[in-house]
């Protein structure tokens, strides 16, 4: 294949990413459409030339850039000029301060909510599609593709069409029609495979190995290791959004385990880099109890993951053989963090508890942070004194079916006065 | 009450916010919860002190604003203070450069789609309601509430649990389920009213009237004149991210009315106060074809609305009695502009045409004014060549069922490569 050959040869352009190494061995390789590692299968992360230098010159250049994970750009696998592309443009969301929501929970230090339902299409996953459109152009890939059971397939179909590119996503034929007409409407393809979603990954890896498949980027499998890095934006804007410090406890959610070990790898670049005081923090990584392989694995003491069959509302988490997992249980031991999860009712419970006290409906994955942070609170590990950041990384609008089954009106009565004085609502 | 007699003797502080002016006969009355005038029945508007003086001075202190409406609290009937209160902090949405759409409509100036899916309950009410909660504190009310059919029953809901005051919405007591639960679950109260939405307005008149309504603020009857304002931010955000410059044209959705007439108070005043050079600008409206009754004054040469029963998809536009309908024949026909609709199947195409040409996926709202722009281009009542806004006011996760008909899969397949080839997906 011509296109990669010329990669191979080192004219991708995708700035200060000067490389592919592998998180196990270290070997290293050119940049390309490559995910795990010929000598050892590791997985392959982005090596980097930082900028190095004046953390004050850093900062200023970060601080007049766009109001989108592109004014980071000199710390992502990306081109120079990528705002000036179509893309959406995704991050710059809320750091909201959560005063109402720490009162209820004790906590005497600061308490921020990150609320990533902000972005173009209200997951976190815009930042990470972000990173792999750039990938995929770079490569002179035509077609972005995924599997997916819900946010991926709207953010990459969202992402394709304002870049003008093919997209062409595999999901379970029996997905709600709800998430089916979400991903359907950005008019790009969208194919129900016979089966599990199991089964539409096993596909997907059979046509990235065949002559079909040429000219594709699967976002989180042969991009993947510049897809993973659009989740260092979130640390990246925590971190300005605090007033360039470190804060002292994350709690964030774990699916594949990828998140929190970027936000931690980008955590670390910003004290390298001299962007803020080098001081200690704390991950905890949150899981809905029934998809907790992490979080029993840390109890445990183990260092393997467990495979688990996922059995929770919290869709977006449900994955039951976390790839990261491993690494999610070394940052939480160095860190001196931990693992932990919540049962649904408890997640229901965190939703309304968030949209109760600070006006943010979170999707079920923010009800699994705080639901966590509340328990960890309780149990006396997460420290009330300190600065702690809850991440919500979707939209309460995408997972009505939790929340609705418990929450309606509080009455119903006749349009008159009497009816609503009768009421007790005066 | 003694509340409204201590604003009277002029206590309120409400930033540039001077007085209450009857927009028909011109009589002037203090910053109060009132809405029309006792001479002459007139709405009330805001009246302003506006800072005078050195136009670059008033820029770079915007400029250097939060990233929100409040970078505008000069401009707005807010105090000065408002960024540092509880609040959703809306706005700051994006100004998308929409050059596919423009490639598909016959653009050939500059097209950009205003985006207010942004929000953080994801429709332009968040603007609206931020300003009312400001008014609501100032006049020490206690209970925010609302009549609603849908996107404003949340955002209500959604400010005052941020704020931390009470909320008690009224809605229909048949709403769809879906409504009921993203309205229901910022924990406020949510009253359905046994009737239809007039029926639900009427109770609230009576409720504003009476003594079990003392302490309440409506966000759209007696703090009207104060969350009409809000709309304004729209315009101002978007001559700000054009570079402090007026398009030539701009679309925008009409349901009341209110939003279109506000979005041309805030262009004269930038042109007043100099932060843009004045030149012609167009404003067009835009409707379903299902609730026109603006449309077919216009197009009839009418000063006088006649009511109509709404029949659209549109929900968030079906105002059949639109009550700044006269103003909004007058900006058209003063600026040049027009009012026109479309039918619903033109609003589910053009939903579609935005979501497939940049990765929006709009509301309804979105759809009639994508829609318009299309029929306006189609008829030469809009210029390709010039420079033309458009607005998406909301977000389409909330209106799912106008697209999902016509939404779905590609193909459905087994999950081999035999199959995805004969489908004809390579
Ligand atoms: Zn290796
Ligand atoms: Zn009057």
């Amino acid at each position: 294949m011509s296109l990669l050959t010329e990669h191979r040869s080192g004219t991708v352009d995708l700035g200060p990413a000067a490389a592919l190494s592998c998180r196990e061995c270290g070997q290293r390789y050119p940049l390309s459409p490559i995910f795990a590692c010929s000598e050892c299968f590791g997985p392959l992360e982005i090596a980097y030339d930082l900028p190095a230098g004046d953390p004050e010159a850093l900062r200023s250049r970060i601080e007049s850039g766009p109001n989108s994970i592109w004014r980071y750009a000199p710390l992502l696998p990306v081109p120079a000029d990528v705002a000036g592309k179509p893309n959406l443009n995704p991050g710059g969301t809320p750091l909201v301060r959560a005063d109402r929501l720490a009162a209820e929970l004790g906590v005497t230090g600061e308490l921020h909510v990150k609320d990533d339902s902000g972005n173009p299409t209200h997951s976190f996953k815009d930042r990470v599609v972000a990173c792999a459109v750039e990938a995929a152009r770079a490569f002179g890939f035509t077609t972005l593709s995924c599997s997916s059971t819900g946010n991926l397939a709207g953010a990459v179909g969202a992402a394709a069409a304002r870049a003008g590119l093919r997209s062409c996503v595999f999901i379970p034929h029996d997905l709600e029609h709800a998430k089916v007409t979400a991903a359907a409407v950005y008019g790009g393809e969208l194919v129900g495979i016979e089966g599990s979603y199991d089964d539409v990954n096993r596909f997907c890896s059979e046509l990235i190995g065949d002559p079909a498949g040429e000219g594709w980027g699967f976002v989180n499998v042969n991009l993947r290791p510049y897809y993973a890095e659009g989740s260092k934006t979130l640390a990246y804007e925590i971190c300005e959004q605090l007033g360039w410090r470190l804060p002292d406890q994350l709690v964030v959610p774990i699916a594949s385990g990828s998140q929190l070990t970027k936000i931690d790898k980008a955590l670390r670049e910003l004290i390298t880099l001299g962007l803020v005081e080098d001081k200690p923090y704390k991950i905890f990584g949150a899981q809905a109890e029934g998809c907790s392989p992490v979080s029993q694995a840390f109890k445990n003491g183990h260092d393997v993951i467990r495979p688990v069959r996922p059995a929770t509302i919290a869709k977006s988490l449900a994955i039951g053989n976390p790839a990261d997992g491993p690494y999610v249980l070394d940052i939480a031991r160095r860190t001196g963090g931990a693992v932990e999860d919540v049962t649904d009712e408890q997640i229901v419970d965190a939703i309304k508890l968030l949209a109760r006290t600070e006006g943010i409906f979170a999707e079920t994955a923010g009800g699994v942070t705080v639901g966590v942070t509340r328990k960890l609170l309780a149990d006396g590990v997460l420290d009330p004194s300190l600065t702690t950041v809850v991440l919500n990384t979707g939209e309460g609008l995408k997972t009505l079916d939790a929340v609705s089954p418990t929450t309606g009106p509080t009455a119903v009565i006749r349009p008159d006065l009497a009816a609503f004085l009768d009421a007790g609502l005066a």
